[in-house]
Order: structure tokens, then sequence, then C-alpha cells
């Protein structure tokens, strides 16, 4: 049975994990039959947003762990306990929060950087020869999980496939029912919510993608 | 093509609505080829729940429609908009929302209430001979829109059963991967996280659920 370790960074698309990603991940890691332990940073959200009226709500705080918590039913772990012997792939759902809380890519763009902790056991799996997996807008840390030349998608929007490209990524365009692969470095990605206009069109790339990981895994 | 109204009661399962049941619901309706419109009261919670604890996190105040819009990417609206003649059937997934912020079943049991617009608008789908979907706790409310005598599930947790037939219901047992109907009522409940063990078992009471619910539209 294979062990996979998934990283949330909050709960809702638009300052945390997107939901419907990372339902959608769990349930094809369970109807494939692997073990799952999802992870998040014990830090404060970058920000708090109103989803119904998509404004920052100014003055609240939330912690990105105790958040991730509501997506898994209570079942996460501060991301510092991750140890890469344990798991035989990680996975990143999407959302806002992969680029607000586990890195910094909505603030600064191609001069971001990651989260210590998760770029730690990140990349100790990617040293490990251990595939990953990135949903959605999480591909913006690609380049610096992997340093250049790693091939990812987020779809087709220009400005963040040129941003990736000037980290030192190869951004490659992909439709929101398939995903991209790096077969040397055993990375896959696909658009989800980057692309998909509902929920089966971003559940048929992640179904892909998961079974391509746990193959690789 | 079939309208469904989808009533939310927040995020996660502590204190709003169940993430993977409402998610499931919705992918359901769009795999069956069905239009749906989530909403939500406009009230405060309840309770706010740390669902990393588990505790209640005291002077902490959320709202029930802004929390539900994490979970459908911002598109969701006050449920005294919601207009039974535009919708053929009703869902309500479950959590503890369902017993908090849509009724006090949580705290008064068999006394309970459910919030008056939402029952307004459940017994007028009900008198318009409409399918309504309850889940996992939800089926506290059936005796309060339908009155009594009219059969539905929880699974098998003796004391909520009990307080069910306190206020008129018809309880029957039921495993996780199915459901119970009321064929004259068009009742269909499914017992989902009140005793799914994971993601799959809830999934498949609930796929059977919704289309149920669609045929019965």
């Amino acid at each position: 049975m294979k062990n996979v370790a998934v990283i949330l960074s909050g709960c809702g698309v638009f300052d945390g994990t997107e939901i419907h990603e990372s339902v959608f991940t769990l349930l094809e890691l369970e109807k494939n039959g692997a073990n799952y332990q999802c992870f998040a940073p014990d830090i404060a959200q970058a920000q708090v947003v109103n989803h119904l009226t998509g404004e920052v709500a100014e003055g609240e705080c939330r912690n990105v762990l105790v958040e991730s918590a509501r997506i898994v039913r209570g079942n996460v772990k501060d991301v510092r306990q991750a140890k890469p012997e344990d798991f035989d792939a990680l996975i990143f759902p999407g959302g806002f929060g992969a680029a607000k809380n586990l890195s910094d890519f909505a603030d600064n763009g191609a001069d971001c950087t990651v989260n210590k902790d998760v770029l730690s056991f990140a990349k100790a799996m990617a040293n490990s020869d251990k595939p990953i997996g990135f949903i959605c807008i999480s591909p913006v840390m690609i380049p610096l999980v992997y340093g250049s030349g790693v091939k990812g998608t987020i779809g087709n929007d220009l400005e963040t496939a040129k941003a990736i490209e000037a980290m030192g990524g190869v951004h490659i365009e992909c439709p929101v029912t398939e995903f991209v692969i790096d077969e040397a470095r055993k990375v896959v990605s696909t658009p989800a919510y980057m692309l998909a206009g509902n929920m089966l069109e971003a559940y048929s790339g992640i179904q892909k993608l998961v079974a391509k990981v746990l193959e690789l895994a």
C-alpha cells in the first residue's frame, strides 16, 4: 500500500486550499487504495478573504494548520512532523493558499520564496526520487523545489507561465482534463481550477494526476 | 435539465457543513447533468470549532452564509432568495451545521426548531411534492418539515434515532452505502458520516441518494 503526503494551505480557494481539488485528490487516493496523511504549516494565513464578497477581511486572523483541519475532519499534522522516509509520494492541491501561505508567489511573483518547512520536506522527497504532484497554481513552486529546467503546467495563463519561466521552469500548455509530466524528475502537474469551468473538469485532470503519481511511486 | 437547491450550513464538519458530503453532492449533481444553486442562512454560526483540537473557539464569530461560500468558490445565496418555483428538488448535506445552524438539534434534541427561512423553503418544496434529500445528521429536520409519520435514517445511532421518533419521525436503520426512501413524501436520506469510516463509504451512499432524488424530481 502506498503512502502519500498531501500538503494543505488553509480551507477555501481565495485564502487557502481549493476545497474541491483537495477532496478530489483524497477521494482518488482512496479509490486507488493508497494511504494518505495531510499536513499544513502551523503559521498565520497571509490573509482572510470573505468568500462571499471576494474582499479581504481586514483585521481577521486565521491559522493555516487549524483551517486546513476543516477539510480532513481534524486529521492533519504540522508539516514539520512530515518525514520523507514515511512517504512514497507527495501531492499539493491548489487554491490561493499555495501562492499566499505555502509560498508568497501572489505577492512576489518570480521573486517568491516557499515556506522553509514545506520546501525542506518537498526537496527531501524530490532528492529521494519520489514523485510529486502539483495541482492548479501550486506548480509555481516547482522551480524552487527542483531548480531550473523542470517541466510543469498551470494551464495557459500567460502571466503565471512567464513567471515560472523567469524562475527557471519550463512551462508547457495543457488542457484542464490532462496533465504534464517531467519523466526524469517524476513531477506531475495539472491545471484544475486555473482552467476548470466546473467540478467535472477539475476532477478529470486530478484523477489522471493521482493515478500517474501513484504509478510513479 | 433539473434544477436542484442545496442548503449549506457553514464550512467544516464540527460547526458547519461536512465538506466531503457537500462536494460529493455537487459532483454527483454535475455528473447527472443537473443544475444546482447553493443557499445558506445569513446568520451567525452557533459556534466556531477549532477543527484541529475539536474545542470551541470562545469569542470567535463567523457567519454561516460567508463561510458556506468557501465550499462553492463564492457561489452561494441567502436562503431567503430561494424560490420553490425555481427548483425541482432540494438536498441538505450534513455536518454539525445542520444541527447547530440550520436547526438547534445539537442543543435541544427532540425539542429543536429549524431556522424559519430554511423551514419555510423546505416546507414549500415538500408541499409542491418535490423530493428532498437529507444526508448524515440533517434527517433530524424531517419531522419538522413534514410532520409525523415520515420515514428517514441517520444510520443506527440509537440516541439520535430515539429523538427522531420522539418528534414523530419513523427511523429506519440503514447501512452507510444505502439510503432510505419515503415514497409517498419523496424523502430520501442516507447516513454518510454518521457511519462512514472513510470518503468512499460516504460517497457511495450520497451517489445513490443524488440519483434517487433526481429520479423523483
